[in-house]
């Protein structure tokens, strides 16, 4: 087991530079080989920063380079179907951020290259490795609290992303309720029948403007009876407000924020902490190096993922599900398939 | 001030005992001259304990009695409007246990009832009085946390009714959630233009069968376009699970459950706390307590409740039309009137 | 046991008050017969409130009262002892105010004096009736955390006494400590063998000046080899500071402080929560009402106290010796005799 | 600043190889060039783990590379004096487990050395780098809670050490309580004047019988006049329990445990979370890391280390009085010189 596997990362993005660091200095078993980006100096910086050899513009030349076993996904989101389709044809192992395409036709073709070649395709859901949350998921699993009843996300930005990305973002549902759809599955291991949402814009009048929402509420029922809430703002003054809950006939799991300062502080006005971490590169830095760690672990000991390019279908297929029910202001069923 | 004000208790039950109990030992500023009940050997119990000096069968000798001034209505629903329309009649500030009534039409009788009589009518919502709840409130409508978008009211029961009783409840939303409806406006201050509702049997398949429902979710809109989910379960195994949360522009407020103790226990398997209070007479014994002495208050100072019919009126619309979004699977309009 | 305990209170000041309301609405059992004050218009305005009928200067016309089985003595300190022993005479049931004197002669001979006369005396020694300060110590004499290894009690005013009551108050040891020292007895049921104390004037060099401290730790070792350190300000300025923690071979328990409002609020700044009750009159209300409930259960079931006078004298003899201590600069041996 | 520095890591035990690990995968800015252990095989498999090019069973080869700038002194303790002295005189910037020696002489010689070869000293107090107790002295030097009065370190390990190391250790007071001595200066960057300890073996006889205790307090007076509570036990069976308080004229700051998950878990017996961090490696892994970064930077920004050769120095002197103090039961004079 003490072979590395050869890596390449294609886009040298924020999230590509985070995979890079992640892989060069933090997981021993990976070897970087090449970053690419279009903006080539990007590709070029962050392979200084982090010693990788080999720099492209073009991830072509990537994929051709045969010592390269596994690819790292990270180039912007209409990339993604085609270079899962170009990886898998090469033999690459995928690790592929999310979403994989608002297009479900072109995510069927991309999970059926990847089926066809036998590769592994692992979906940037890292939340699924965050410690607590695995762990909330783990003890849900192990039966702690019986059988699950009513599950409750929260999950906050700090911050509307700009009004130009919001244009191109997919709206509110399929950019960022995606993952909390993806966690709502994760806790339960279990599908969704029916989803509900509404949502309006309270944060920023702009946003509604441009047609989508900035405040939404979301409520799944599962096929067993349980239900989901999901509660989305773009907008948390005190930072990432991310939090999950499962109710269940035995008991219940709570999971908090995190931050970086857990001290109490007495003062003659109140008694005080430090706000949760601002944003997910500091609160999910832990899911970020895991997700890396276990993919390469997935490919070293052959086992499946446990974010699978099924898993990135289905939570684009209730992204576009919320979506509908928004606009047609009545529950729709679900089918996951 | 200095002056009593005298009161009679009519239904010496479960809820009429502690009325009269708080009536008796800690408001200084009532006077209990008489408690009935058609058990009269359950108002003779309670006399005795609460050293009330006069016991009667029949409400209607309490109502004669002139030196009584104000009267808390304790006896079971279905005698509610009646009572507050003779009660009005007399001349009697009215306190009166939720609900008022199921039917809309009785309930629009006895509020005018005590309105044309100029008298006092409160209604029994005791969370209104918690203090955290208040304190939360004030602080919400100090706009402390900005202009609220997202409010979410967890109500769980730690265990279900006898069923007997789930027959004639008026089912979980007119019986258990009421509470939480009526909890939703007092929070904004702020009516409701919408209401969908989820729910199931999960707890035990015989409250299905019965036709009502064991776990449910409401999804409300304020006319801000705000949001509040409601989250009831009939069975909690650890007690009694009374929070909110406000969620603005500036800021979140969050009340969290109340226990007896507050010792943190740390042991060889885990640092643990003691449950909250079991049930809401352990749980809310502060806010009986409070709108009893309020109640008193308003008479003494002439001002008006906070808890009024109309609060009464309004959360049964809200238990029907979320009774009609459960069957009919759809969102429901509502429009408080 | 449906009979009502007849009772006298000696001393209408704040803390006679408090027992006077106590006594007077929430305990059924107990009937208040006279209050008496030196000023006899605070025993005027004292019984006015409680509807105490009989008023008295001297409160040797109270003793004298045959109806009266039970008197608190809520007078100044050195007045203790004299009607402990006069009350003793009289047959009365005796509760008193800590502490019994400074003077160990005259609490013996009050002591023996109550002795004698086989009547209850309970000294108020409130926090032992704190709910979360008996479940703690409840815990631990059920061996929860194994043997006791570590107590800490952490002890802190928020605001220093005026500096005339300062002069004649016994100083920091007699006058604030002298509830820890009791407090670290009770906790595990248990006598000290030594007692070394510091101390200085840190909040105000006034109180230095006056030969007494405002600042102090007490270590404390118990006969079984446990220790315990007590911790003393005169200035807390984020209010009343009253914790315990118990660590023993199998774990460790801990009281926080306790508060009027739970809430959590999160804004731009950081997460914060109300400060603790300001002082004993709030954060102890509980204790106080407990203490007089269990008094007056005592009597009626012929059962001890909680708080004895042998209880009144050790926290004494404590006090003193952490005196002697801090003068001498080194340990001192403690025999509780 | 883009130059890497150079290191040799001198020891090949456990806190070797996590110093090694550490310098290897997480600071880019390190470059290990070389590890020893008198164990080469130990030295071999860390290089291996580590990719570290070269091995040696005797540290003075590594001393002699002049290609290495940096040495991290990981053997055992009565090395640590000795080996500071050659590096110095090689001219190496030193980073030195601690406690650098027991003995006085041993300790000035080698902080002579180091001074006059102009080469940085920092010691092993890893604590300081802790982020929340790093925070923690941050506020409070900057005023946050007015000036100091209380400090409260509480220390308690998981589990004894075997009682072959209890015979060398040095005994609680140098082999554990001296990272708390360090803290407790570290707090309010300030020195102690006097120094009381108790204790005794509660945990284990044999512990006792080897003229060691392993349970302890500490009291501890500052020139300021500030007191500081340390209480030490060598085994708390919920895990390592690392907190501190620092209470003072503006306020309170409350540091407690951190453990690996967050979440709350209700169940029918109660409210439990997960243990905190169950020892050092686990409870300090980021100050681990940390003070390796920092030294680092130390060395590229040639500015002076946070935890320095007399910081290492005093914290034996304050072992020292405290074994003294215990011996002859009384508190001890301390000039930090």
């Amino acid at each position: 087991m003490s072979k590395q596997i050869n890596v390449g990362v294609i886009g040298a993005g924020r999230i590509g530079k985070i995979h890079a660091r992640n892989l060069a200095f933090q997981i021993p078993e990976a070897n970087v080989l090449a970053v690419s980006d279009v903006y080539v100096e990007a590709a070029r910086q962050c392979a200084a920063e982090c010693r990788i050899p080999n720099v492209m513009a073009d991830y072509h030349a990537l994929l051709e380079d045969k010592a390269i076993e596994a690819i790292f996904i990270c180039s912007s989101t209409d990339t993604h179907a085609r270079i899962i389709g170009e990886g898998a044809a090469a033999g690459k192992q995928i690790f592929c951020e999310k979403p994989i395409d608002f297009d479900l036709g072109r995510i069927d073709e991309a999970l059926r290259a990847a089926d066809k070649a036998g590769v592994k395709l692992q979906i940037g859901f890292n939340r699924r490795f965050d410690p607590n949350f695995r762990h909330a998921r783990d003890l849900v699993a192990a039966g702690k609290i019986g059988t699950p009843h009513i599950v409750r996300i929260t999950s906050r930005d700090p911050q509307p992303p700009p009004l130009e990305y919001v244009k191109v973002s997919g709206g509110l549902f399929l950019d960022m309720a995606i993952h909390d759809f993806d966690m709502c599955r994760y806790l339960l291991n279990e599908e969704i029948k029916e989803i509900y949402a509404v949502g309006t814009s309270l944060v920023d009048p702009e946003i509604g403007r441009l047609g989508d929402v900035d405040t939404a509420i979301t409520m799944l029922t599962y096929t067993s009876g349980a239900f989901c809430t999901i509660d989305n703002s773009r907008k948390a003054v005190y930072g990432y407000d991310q939090r999950i809950e499962v109710f269940g006939s035995g008991g219940c799991i709570q999971v908090d924020n995190r931050g970086p300062y857990s001290a109490n502080i007495y003062t003659a006005e109140h008694i005080h902490r430090d706000l949760p971490y601002y944003f997910f590169l500091e609160r999910y830095q832990d899911s970020y190096l895991e997700e890396a760690r276990e993919f390469i672990k997935c490919i070293r000991n052959d086992t499946p993922p446990l974010a699978t390019g099924k898993d990135g279908k289905i939570s684009v297929l209730m992204g576009l599900a919320a979506q509908q029910s928004l606009k047609e202001r009545r529950p729709v069923q679900f089918i996951a398939e």
